[in-house]
C-alpha cells in the first residue's frame, strides 16, 4: 500500500558528452523507479529541424528561429511534466540554452538538480541557488534519486 | 527507461476538407505514439444539438447558444488536455470559431501549430505569431510531430 | 488513434429522488465512457460523520461543522477531479448546498450542468447562467453526455 | 510606517433588508478603513437589466439569462477584488444566488463570513464550514472587521 | 465608504469604424469612472512597426512577423489588465485576430462583451457563447457600463 | 461505472512512534483504496543525506542545509501529489518541520487532517483551524478514509 | 525615472520580545520605503478574539478555533499581500503557528527571512532551507532590506 | 479617459556597460511613462553581500549562495512586477545569470526582449525564440517602447 510512483525527470543541458547515459545506467542498475526525458541530443539535427519540417530559410536568424521553436515544443512539455529537472553545464560552449531552461523549471516550482565543474560555481552561483542540489558527477544525480525514491543513503 | 509518453493533439478549426484524416494516417503510418482528439465534426449535428438535447427553441440565437455552449464542454476540455494544438484554416468561411480556439489555447500556454495556406498570411499574422510553427500541408504536422516524439528529421 | 477518454461526472446535489441512478443506468445503456462520483447520499451517515469520527460533540452546531468538513473533503476532492459538474435542485428543500457548490465549481472553470423543474428558472437564473446547460430530466443529461462524448444526436 | 491597507468587502446576499446599511455604518462610526461593495441592490433593475440594455426577450428564460450575466459582470469582478466576502442569508427568500456566490469566494481563496439567524444553521452548514466566521447580526460583522484591522476587541 | 473602482476596459477587434469614439464620448457625457485600452489602431503603423523598430526583412512573412510579436506586447498587457474586454466583428475584413482576442480573454475568466450586426450572429455563435452579452450597437456597451458600475437602467 | 479512485494519503510530521504503521494497518484490514507516501522516516539516513550523496561539509549549519534541501524534494513532490495530508505532533520535539509542511499544505488548498494529544490543543489551534479534521488517535484516521471513500460510519 | 517601490514586509511569528519594533526603528532611521505588517500581537486579544467577537463556547476548544479563524483572516490576508515575509523563532514557546506561516508563505513563493538564535538551526533546518536568507538578530533584516532596496552593504 | 498607465520595464542582465542608462535617457528624453527596475549592478556589493549582511563564511561556494539568494530577492521581486523584461547579453562573461532571468521571465508569461550583438544569436536562439522581440542597440528598446506605450512608430 506504500505508493509506488515513478519519477519523471527532464536531463537537460549539454549535449556533448555521455552524461545522460551515465545517470541512466546508473538508476537501471540501481533498479530504480525512473523514467528519463531530454531534449533532441542529435545536435545537427536540432539546428536543422526547423527547416527540414517547415520549409527553407534564406536567413540563419529565422532558420534558427523556426528550429528553436520546434525543439521548445519538446521542451516545455517534457518540463512541465518532470518531477524533477536535472541540468548539467559542461566544459564547453556558453549554454545559455541550459540556464533558461533551469530558470523556466525554476519559475515552474520543480525541484531542480544542477550538475558543474566545480570551477564553474561562482559564475553559477545563482542557478545553483536556485536548486535543491548541487553535483559535479552524474553518479551523484543517481545516489540522490535512490535516496529520493527509497531513503537509501549511498554506500560508503 | 526513457518515458513512452502518448501525445495527446487537438485538431482545432476547419471542418470541410479531410486534413484530420490525413494527419491521422501518417501519424498511423509512422507508428507514432500520438491519440487525436477534434470538435464534433458532422456539422448538422454540431448546428442542432443544443435543441435537440436541451429543446428547442423560436429564435435561432438562442438555438445557436444552446449549441455552441454544449459543443464548448467538448472543446475545452480537449483543449486543457491536449499536449498540442493543431488550428486549421481553410480556403473558405470566416472561421472565427478556429481563431477563438487559437487565442483560448496560446493563453493557457498550450504549443501551437498553425496549418493554413500562404495566401492567408497577413490575415493571421497576429495567430501565426502565437505558434510554435506554421505549416501549409498536413504532411507537416506528421514530420513535426515525428521531430518532437522522436527527434528524426523526415525523410528527405 | 482517437483518444479513448473516460469522462468523469460529478452529480452534485438533491439526494432525496433517484435521479443519479437514472442517469446513471442511461449512460450504462447507451455503453458511454463515463464513470460517476457523488457526495455521501446518506443523508443520516452524512449529518452524523462528524462526530462518529471524531467524537461526540454537545452542540448541534459543532457538531454539523464536523461533518461538514468532513463531507467536504470527499466533495471538493470529487468537483476538482471532475470533467463535468451536474448539480440537481429538488422540488423540495433549500439546498444551498447544491447552489454553494455550483458556484464552487464555476469559479474552477468546471463544466457545469443545471438540472431543475422550470419552476426554479426565475430563482436559479444566476446559477443557470453560470452553467453549459439546463436541463429538466435526467435523461436530457444523458443525451448530453453521449453527445458531448461521441457527437451522437439522441434518436427522435 | 505600518501598513495603512484599505480593506475591500464584498457584500453579497439579500437584498430586502438594510443589513448592508447596518454595516457600513457600523463601520463608518468606529471609522475603519474599509470600503464596500455590492450587487445591484434594486431588485426591479437587477430583474430587468439584461432587456433593457440589450433588446427585449420573449421568453423569460432567456430574459433571466441576459440580465444574470449582467450582474454576473459586476458581482465576479467585486468578488475577485475582495479582501473579505460577507454572505447574508436572510428569513425569506431561497436565495440560491448568495450560496453560489459563497461557493465562487471560497474556490477563491477568500475570507469568508457568512451572515445569517440561527435557525438556518443546520441548513447552512456546508457553508458555515467554508468560512472564517458565523454572525447572528450586521454589528458582529462590524466587529469583526475592527478586531481584524485593528487587533482592537469590541468594548464589552 | 463605497468603492469607488475605475473599470479598465480593452476595446479590441476592427479598426476601420469609429466605434471606439462613439464608447468614449458615450462614457464621458455619462459621466462613468471608465477608463479605455486598445491595440495601435492606426493601421500602417501597426503593420510596418516590426521592421521599423527591429530592422527591415525581406521576406513579408517575418515583417509581419515581427509585427505581430511587437503588437501583442501591447494587446496581451492590456488584456491581462483590463476588467472588461469588448470586442467589435465589423462588416468587412476576416478579424481572426479579433476572435483569437475574444479566446484569449476568454480563457483568462474576463468578462466578454461582442458586438457585432446581427447577420453574424450564427459565424460568431462560438464566440458570443463565451460573452457575458452581445450587442448591436455601441451604445448599448455605454448602457451595460453604466449598469454594471451604478447600477442604473438606460432612460428608455 | 462509480469511480474506483484510489487515494494518495501523504503521512507527515513525527518519526518516533508506530503511527504510520498503525493506520497503514487499518486500511489494509478495511480494504480502502489508499496508497501512502512519507518522508524518509530512517531519522539518520535523513540527517546524513546531504553530504552523504553530495560531498562533506565542515559546517553543521550547511551540513544541514543540504540534507534539507534533498529531503525538500520528496517531502514537496509527495505533499504536491496528495489527495490527503495527515500530520502528526508527537508528544516530543518541537517539530516546527509538521507545521511547516501543514502550512504549506494548506496554501495548496489539499484536505488537511491534524493528528495530536489533546493536551497541544491551544498550542495546536491555528493548525487544526486550517484543517478539515483534527484526530487524537490514528484509528480516527481509518476511520475518517473509510467515511470519505465509502460514505460509511465506523462500527459502534 | 526609477522605480519607487514601497516593500511591504510581513513580520511573523514570535509576539513575546520586541523584535518587531526593533527592525521597523532600524528602517525609519534607515529611511528605508518599507512598510510593516503583523498578526495581532495582543496575546490576550488575539485569545480571546473569537467568543468576543462571535459569541461565547462553553468548550476551549471551540473558543480557540473560533479565535485562530479570526486571526487567520489578517494573517493569511497580509501574506498574500507581503513582498517580503519575515518570520521569528524566540527561546520559547513552540511557535508552531510560526513554522506554519513559514510553510503557508514559502507555499505561495514569498521570499523567506527566518530569523532565530543559532542554537534551533538543526530543528530548524527544513525552515531555514526554505527561506532566501537566515538571520540572528532583527538588525540583520535591516541591513537586509537596506541591500534588497538600494543595494547599499552595511557599513562596516 | 485614455489610460495613463505607467509600463515598469525590469533591466537584466549585463553590469559591465551603461546599455541601462542608454535607455533610460532615451525614454526620459522620449517623456515615456515608463520607470525601471533592475538588480544591483555595483558588482562588488552584488558578490559579498550575503556575508556582509548575514555573516561571515570560510567557504567561497556558501559565500556565494549566501550573496545569490539575497540578490534573488530583489531579482524575482523586480521580475514578478515587470510588465516587460529586457535581457542584455553583453560580448564577454558567461551570463548565465541572463538566460536564467529569461527563462523565469518567459515562464511567468512576462513579454520578454531579447538584445545582443548579432553574433550571439546561433548561441542565444532558444532565448531568442521565447522574446517578443530581439534587438541589437540600446536605441532600439526605446524605439519599441515607444511604439508599445503610444503606437508612434520611430522617426526615420
Amino acid at each position: 500500500m506504500e505508493s509506488m510512483k515513478t519519477w519523471t525527470v527532464y536531463l537537460a543541458g549539454e549535449i556533448h558528452s555521455d552524461w545522460r547515459e551515465e545517470i541512466r545506467r546508473g538508476c537501471r542498475e540501481a533498479e530504480l523507479p525512473v523514467v528519463f526525458t531530454a531534449p533532441v541530443t542529435d545536435h545537427a539535427a536540432s539546428d536543422d529541424c526547423g527547416v527540414a519540417v517547415l520549409g527553407a530559410e534564406e536567413s540563419v536568424f529565422w532558420k534558427d528561429r523556426k528550429g528553436a521553436q520546434l525543439n521548445a515544443i519538446r521542451t516545455r512539455t517534457a518540463l512541465g511534466e518532470a518531477d524533477l529537472v536535472v541540468v548539467r553545464f559542461g566544459e564547453k560552449h556558453r549554454q545559455w540554452n541550459a540556464a533558461f531552461d533551469a530558470g523556466w523549471a525554476a519559475a515552474l516550482g520543480k525541484p531542480l538538480v544542477i550538475l558543474h565543474p566545480p570551477e564553474h560555481s561562482h559564475a553559477l552561483k545563482e542557478v545553483d541557488a536556485a536548486a535543491q542540489a548541487v553535483c559535479e558527477r552524474p553518479g551523484q544525480v543517481v545516489d540522490l534519486l535512490r535516496y529520493v525514491v527509497h531513503g537509501k543513503l549511498p554506500a560508503s
